[in-house]
């Protein structure tokens, strides 16, 4: 199938790139931007070189439609607003990997982001966590793929949820990730010097991600769920590591936890729930499509930790869209995202 | 005055060769250590070429009685309980960076680290948190220097313990540190290729500073506080980031909180409480001995966050020993002390 | 076919299991290692989790000369002396990683290593550079797999030695290594603490691969060729950029360069020459197995320069040897090697 | 005696207001700046908090000649054209960190630069190397204080150089840099997300100090000097290895050279010769005005080889323009510059 990414040369775009180049199914036909026009997004990029070396083109809807069955928009919030919905109507399928068409309740967008001027197609977009909502996701026009963090927190905390275990006000995301989760824009904060041996949080219970979280996780929840999410920032280019404090409503062993984790996700091939004992490390996803999950129930204080770990442009971004292109387009999941990890 | 360091090839015993190297009223008078006999220091660590030469020589009472007045003793805990107790009877100052003298409550050292062989001394030791304990420190023979992730998380939080504002249950503190914390022992996943790149949590509540947290918050709280405390290793070398987490007893603004803390700390020298709205950055920190706070009240969940910042080689260890050194002495606390951070 | 390891458990070998899990005709059959019998490769990387997770067994020739056809021995030089003749004896197609075959005169490696205990067999190794010896390898039972420093200074020099180009005595290689070229060994020269903001030369002038770079270059030069080779060790965890600095025996301009490069290996998959004006960067290169070559010539100083840029794990180590495999099976050398470089 | 700073928040004036707010006699009175005005330059660099805390205004002739008795100028180089010829008509002492007045010939500025506006201060500019050019610094009202690279290769060489050791066409500078001296302004490649993990040479040939460096070597040779000087960038913040190649006129030893270098830089406080057998690293100078110098003859190549290790922001920039402000106004050399060294 032919595909076409919107808002190429941003990381995540980059990466759509990098992982479709190695997609047997999947072939790149077209790159639109509004930035480096005329240039081969592997003059930009040169890890891509020999592999993608499409020029970047300013988009247009007409373009787009011919050239492409499915398109990927790496836009920033707001733009994937008005790009979408043309390319809805003119019969393409989108994922989208803004935050625009996240959100049922056009509200809760409004309260965060801003107001919302396609609210029509909320209802016709599915959001792409394909552990959880493969079956909406197959038939969907309009996949919204999920952001990084929510990502990294909903996996771990939804099978739970679903079981009824979780004390709805007890929740707390404390997260980590890496700078391109910060994007290529250039800021001095992000400059090598700046980020390098550092250690710091920023918009502590304020960020967009958690009313993300909090949506996702109540439609498992008898009662609205609420959570504290606070996001760091990390001198790694890559990986989110998220350990997640909460109150269960019953007594749960460590081995109960795991069960009940193992009974959704034992055939997911993108999910690794690792035995009681072992935790996660970045380094052994990053550069993969793997989340990786492990399990702490403290006796001592009575709460309960989960810890993931991903790769934020992987199975935070790039990766996930294209398990989701997998899934619209009947392929099996795994296509293309057999990834190796590289160590050390 | 005259001072000696037991153990003094290990990061922290390194790191208060340097800081004494430029203590106007110290001078270093022997290196004690068990390996690497005979060599000078600044041979293992060129950085102190110049400024600390002296040689590496095996412990000797006898010697240490004869050429010190005050002792720094770097060894791993266990073999503190060995070592003091002589140094103390022989009418030295000691100064001890183990965990062997921290708890009163002998039965606490037994159930998170092993049998106490010399409880008798527990009495006499002072706890070395100088803004909350200088009192006590002031005439004492044997201070306990604190653990590096206690001191982060116990100078934000004993203002609020103090006016009980915090709910016994609530507390966790998500901590990260640097490598130099583990030590320089060689172990495989210490390498540069290992840890690089790479985020874990570990001994999630189950770290020995655990108890050591709830046993000084507990004394300014009418109830006996437990604390999930979970650590992280980050790939940088110097500096600890400690998120902590908790219930307030009643409604508390950031304004509130940041009041006081102000009242508590605002003469001293060495914390940094920063205005609602800003938040700590290791790198503002490292390499000296300031300790900073960030506020931040989530109204939306009820939940409160503080925020610190140090270098766990500094004010988590072998600064903070020294200003321990300089209040037993008699001398401005911030002797020796005033300490740039390189920075970018 | 059915290959095996020896030597599984250090960098080099774990970057085999990584790429051969993925090469789609050959197949792990045995780990052999002399530390951590019995665990799963995959326990010790957890990279490795569900793609290789075999145990380490000791050592057995009659287990590998019974389970495969080819074995990569990742053994320490003076190692593979032993182990690699009775494999060879017993009809086993051998690539041997270390140094012990890698020099037709039993004298050089006296020289530089050890004394040579298996000379016979030396004649009948082919050395593994692909590009330039691809038809001695085809036919050979063992391979000696070029070193990592070597492969980065060869392939750029060779095209040009080989049309007489290069003053014998003006060769200078500065080699930046990242730190999995020192092992997995500790050692606190290697840690994170240790290694991290610093940069450093090391063997200057007396590096082991400096007589196999001679050698080589040799092989193509009327007189015998002397280099100057100086190793750095560099806060990556991988990565090689090679900056060589020779005079050239005629003037050419970088044009004339690039033509004769790209004569030599415009049809080369793994080999990437940049047109003057383009410098290579290890991150363009890192995850897979490409060389990359930049080039200017200096006319102010008459001087040339060459920049290559490698993985040492892969071009410079595992991946390189799969190569061989490749062509000793008579398969497309690409098989299993159309890795992802993972940007940023 | 009281100072200005122009050009105030970039990496170089940072690091002097860092430094000059540890100077026992200099007191910073005003920070100059195009950008962030009115900020004060704590809150752009909170490491400096407390430290200073001045704000950032817009330079006025005026109120620096009122204000200061001398003035560090860290603008970019063409503006200090403009900006440092008044200053010294107002009588004050400047010492210039930009290339504007490096050059005795205005016509090497031209070449390498831009033309030469002010071509009447060069013949009273002094070139900032003290420990080559103190008797020239000491009565000078311009000091062009040096780059960062010339440091690291003047320094090592000029010793041989006057003794007529060094074969004029025969030397190579390869010289490895973090980023800091890259500067603040943002720039994708400059971001930590694709500076880290990565090694890559720049303007190879072609970088301004390589005229700055064949100017100040040639004054202590008998011919002109030509110098190949290759420029790489490094993924640390601080820090300059320079590995110099060249051939002697004669035989000498290592022992030889360390003698030279010895009788030169004795007495020196911020040069440090390390003796045969010991090579510098980064590490062991970052933070500290210290130059440190390692020696290797390759008796092999006949080639001799230099490697020096700098703080590219200190003894490369800031430092070293306080050493001239002390010499100038007649303090000891080390005012304010008894830096201790961070490590690990």
């Amino acid at each position: 199938m032919d595909v076409a990414i919107i808002g190429a040369a941003g990381y995540t775009g980059v990466e759509l790139c990098r992982l479709l180049a190695f997609h047997p199914q999947a072939k790149i036909t077209g790159l639109f931007e509004a930035r480096f026009l005329g240039k081969p997004i592997s003059e930009l990029f040169p890890h891509l070189r020999g592999q993608v070396d499409l020029p970047l083109r300013p988009f247009s809807l007409a373009d787009v439609t011919r050239e492409a069955q499915a398109v990927f928009c790496g836009l920033p919030h707001g733009k994937s607003l008005e790009v979408v919905p043309p390319l809805i109507e003119a019969g393409l399928k989108v994922i989208d990997l803004s935050a625009d068409f996240r959100f049922a309740d056009p509200q809760v967008y409004a309260t965060w982001y801003q107001n919302h001027t396609a609210p029509g197609l909320l209802a016709q977009a599915a959001y792409g966590l394909p552990e959880i909502f493969r079956e909406k996701i197959r038939p969907a026009r309009l996949v919204a793929n999920p952001g990084c963090y929510p990502t990294s927190v909903l996996l771990p905390l939804i099978p739970l949820a679903r079981r009824g275990l979780i004390q709805a006000d007890s929740v707390i995301a404390n997260s980590l990730s890496g700078t391109s989760g910060a994007g290529r824009t250039p800021n001095p904060e992000l400059l090598f010097c700046e980020v390098t041996g550092g250690l710091k949080a920023y918009a502590v219970g304020t960020h967009r991600h958690a009313p993300e979280i909090e949506t996702y996780l109540s439609c498992f929840s008898p009662a609205p769920v609420k959570v504290l999410f606070v996001p760091h920032l990390m001198p790694i280019p890559r990986g989110i590591l998220s350990t997640i404090y909460f109150q269960t409503t019953r007594t749960v062993s460590d081995q109960d936890i795991y069960q009940f984790l193992q009974e959704d996700y034992q055939k997911e091939p993108f999910v690794r729930v690792l035995p009681p004992g072992l935790l996660p490390n970045t380094r052994n996803v990053v550069g993969s499509n793997v989340v990786e999950i492990g399990i702490k129930h403290d006796p001592r204080t009575g709460k309960t930790v989960l810890v993931s770990a991903l790769d934020n442009l992987i199975k935070g971004a790039a990766g996930q869209a294209v398990q989701n292109l997998n899934i619209i387009f009947g392929l099996p999941e795994t296509t293309g995202l057999r990834l190796p990890v590289v160590f050390p």
